[in-house]
């Protein structure tokens, strides 16, 4: 039965561009001089299994979540507060700071900020009698990835649920889960088969759409050419060399209906210019195949510069710095990258003060309720705070997980050995570089099989990870700070949808898809 | 500028399916175990120039080329007098026809054939003051390929030409072709663009919905189950172990709107069945995947048991009658098959007798002298014929090429290396699995660049071929041989339209895109 649906999945994930350039331990450089090949994503053969009521939590939440974030986003007094600490021990955050410091002081240009999220859920089971529930993991505010991989995956799934026949379920065996469901229910894409088809489908993943709705957006309210003489408009996804995702990136650029461009983080000082001249700091960008052609960024789409270890030198400090100053819509900005940091989702849990009733004003008593019940408890290292005492504490610890303020996964420190981490750290100043979190407790009934991206086919027991994507375009205020910091803060497009069903091994803590870690899934929602 | 359009294609072909599995001399079989991995199909870099006329020519004659061959397929009786000569030399053409004979004695249950054609034409230039016309090269009748990849590489030569701002040719330097041609002229894919696109773009290439329509008349036409109890239908396309050019089957099957399985030539006799004592002969699929599901097989399209080298047992002959004597349609049929042999193409450019009006009895005669003007002078090499003293005269040779009736390509004779190679014959017996031709002289300037499947590119003199692409659904009509052949015979569907552009260097004579001789392209009409 597997082998069915392994030769169907790698088969049809080539025909639809659901890939990933193979990893070089795969396929070592100098077999594939030219990089032209590629494999299927690595995926689940299975959706999984997902709580309707929790996966339209999350997607109802969304549009609250952009907010919130944005209005993080607006407030750099508050975001300084946070970050104080973090700017004195982690030369990264302290390097992105500066970057916003500078050009504060040259005064920004550009007013809007556009935000593509991914905020990301497991399900938790609190105890043996209470319900399933969606606890958050992060709040991705910079290159959210895998939203165009993440709509194929559902059709992937789909195509293997209704293959040939749907009443038939050729490509897996009966089970209840797949039998249709009641009229009334989610939206799916069951709407694209025959009426009389009898099988429960994963619910449309409307990731591109949201995504692409959220940088037409930006690209259309920069509205015109700050050039003499007027240059034609374009968007830039800065992407990084050598980036095995890329076919991911091209779902979301390939059907833009506006010049979209990939420039690769080494060449942003190469291909791209600020006239000195022109206070209004267009960004101006020129196509290597073309040398006499200019356009102008309206967008720069960020799928890079997110981690500490792409800034290799003084330039690419430079090249952010080059960036930011310009006029054109950065998504993310600096300020907003840095409202991404674990610290802030910390703070965020606090009641007291009730930061979260401040960023949003307007929102219901019971979205904010609910927002809220997403939250783990989550604590600071400081000196005798609640945190450290857990974390310093083997069976308190035990139940904890220890994240650093770094994006890309991979550095999470987990149980019981986050004390004997924190006593290798050089001082205590440096345990403000971390949060503790509480362990989401996942279903542990959970199995599926995996098709990797080298071919081979894994099962086992696994855990998910569900994102929600949003995008948001808002206006950002007058930085006078004090009470009003809202003032003149606006946003002009908000809207939630698709999602990431992520699934990994249960005995691997980490999460990376691309590393291997993990894979693509969909949901079948019951 | 070459760098652009590489690194742009191989990640449009990737994403769109534009893709073969990659060669065991590219990557080993041990490095893949799996056969997960696909690299972008061959493809030229640029669109090749094109007479509109010469397009057209080729469109305008395919639904009559299409009733030709039905027509011969329809008369057993001619088809036996042709290859008489040959069935005695020629195991394979001989092997075939005791398929048909033996299916003939125990009575055919299916009248219906399904025919996915493909005619290739050259360019060929008369002499350096005549215009350029169309010369026939072949006319396939079984396993017409590469419609699926072609309709994707004129999508990728059209991305090319409007990428990011269609008048900025931003892939492409500056050329004549390359602007927008006068309105009223070919519909093409530029309508499609935004309305100010001043560029010249590759026709829609509608090979896919051609060959889907055909696949769908003969579905269609089968009507219902013949299986008692009735079975739900299917169509099987019938492929080969290890087919590299998956891609371009699955761009035809994959959104087809009835049930489609693949089945290898290796497990006919394993997943298929006729109950012998059901007298309708229906043939029966069971799904690996799925050994309590059968379905019933409508149509059965061949994209395997073409050549000689795939029958390598008896059981692979068993496994042709079993199929030729069931209840599906077969595209194509073995008469169907045998009247693509080079032998018919040769006796058809007879005049005397006029094969072609016999079968052609309703066409114009405008229509007829078009059709024939595709004709190149053609000769068998019967004792004391032309086509002999041709072809041992080493100067006259020198402007023919040698075809035996072999498909795939790869085994033909040129030049003056043709009356050494006769030769070598065992003896003149065997002079009659060649039909001599003479040479096509294709423009000589022709220049392009290739992207080969290693991701190597390379630039230089090449040579082109277009196929036009038909599809036809017909009933046999009675076998009573003598005058009226015709009785019963019936065409019920009839199209033409879509093309293949393949390109290959001009120093290599050989021209089969998969095995890396030559690629893909698409046309710029002018």
């Amino acid at each position: 039965m597997v082998w069915a649906q392994n030769a169907l999945s790698t088969d049809w994930s080539i025909q639809h561009g659901l890939t990933v350039r193979p990893s070089s331990s795969f396929i070592p450089g100098e077999v594939d001089k030219s990089g032209v090949l590629a494999t299927t994503a690595p995926v689940t053969l299975f959706p999984s299994p997902f709580p309707e009521s929790c996966f339209r939590q999350g997607h109802f939440l969304q549009t609250t979540y952009n907010e919130l974030y944005a209005a993080i986003s607006n407030d750099e007094v508050w975001i300084e507060e946070i970050m104080k600490g973090l700017i004195e021990v982690d030369d990264f955050i302290e390097n992105l700071w500066k970057v916003h410091q500078s050009v504060k002081e040259e005064g920004y240009v550009q007013q809007l900020s556009l935000g593509l999220f991914r905020s990301d859920y497991m399900l938790h089971v609190p105890s043996s009698h209470e319900l399933l529930s969606l606890r958050q993991v992060e709040f991705n505010t910079i290159s959210s990835s895998f939203g165009g991989l993440s709509v194929l995956v559902a059709s992937l799934h789909t195509h293997l649920l209704t293959f040939a026949d749907p009443s038939a379920h050729l490509a897996y065996p009966d089970h209840p889960l797949f039998e249709a469901r009641e009229a009334g229910s989610a939206k799916s894409n069951s709407q694209a088969l025959p009426s009389d088809a009898s099988v429960n489908v994963p619910p449309i993943n409307d990731a591109v759409q949201v995504l692409q709705t959220g940088l037409s957006a930006a690209h259309e309210a920069y509205a015109s050419s700050k050039s003499e003489p007027k240059l034609p408009l374009c968007v830039l996804f800065l992407v990084q060399d050598n980036e095995r995702n890329i076919f991911d990136q091209l779902a979301l650029s390939s059907t833009l209906k506006f010049p979209v461009f990939r420039l690769l983080t080494s060449q942003i000082l190469s291909h791209t210019s600020i006239d000195s001249d022109n206070h209004l700091r267009p960004l101006v960008y020129t196509p290597p195949s073309s040398p006499a052609t200019r356009f102008e960024v309206t967008t720069i789409y960020l799928r890079a510069l997110y981690a500490p270890s792409e800034y290799t030198s003084a330039e690419s400090w430079s090249a952010r710095l080059h960036l930011e100053r310009s006029a054109a819509i950065k998504c993310p900005s600096v300020l907003s990258q840095l409202a991404g940091c674990k610290k802030v989702q910390q703070v965020l849990t606090s009641t007291s003060p009730d930061h979260v009733r401040r960023f949003l004003p307007d929102a219901s008593q019971s979205t904010l309720s609910s927002l809220r019940s997403t939250f783990a408890p989550q604590y600071d290292l400081d000196p005798d705070s609640e945190g450290l005492a857990i974390a310093l504490d083997e069976s308190r610890a035990a139940n904890h997980v220890l994240k650093p303020q770094r994006e890309g996964g991979g550095n999470n420190i987990y149980r019981t050995a986050i004390p004997g981490f924190l006593k290798t750290l050089p001082s205590r100043e440096h345990y403000r570089s971390y949060i503790l979190m509480e362990l989401i407790h996942p279903p542990a009934e959970a199995k599926n099989t995996v098709l990797r991206s080298d071919g081979t086919v894994v099962s086992g027991n696994v855990i998910s990870e569900l994102g929600i994507f949003g995008a948001c375009l808002w206006r950002q205020g007058e930085r006078a700070g004090d009470d009003d910091t809202r003032s003149g803060f606006e946003i002009l497009h908000n809207e939630g949808g698709g999602y990431l069903m992520r699934t990994k091994g249960k005995d691997s803590d980490e999460g990376g898809v691309a590393a291997g870690f993990s894979c693509l899934d969909s949901v079948l929602l019951y």
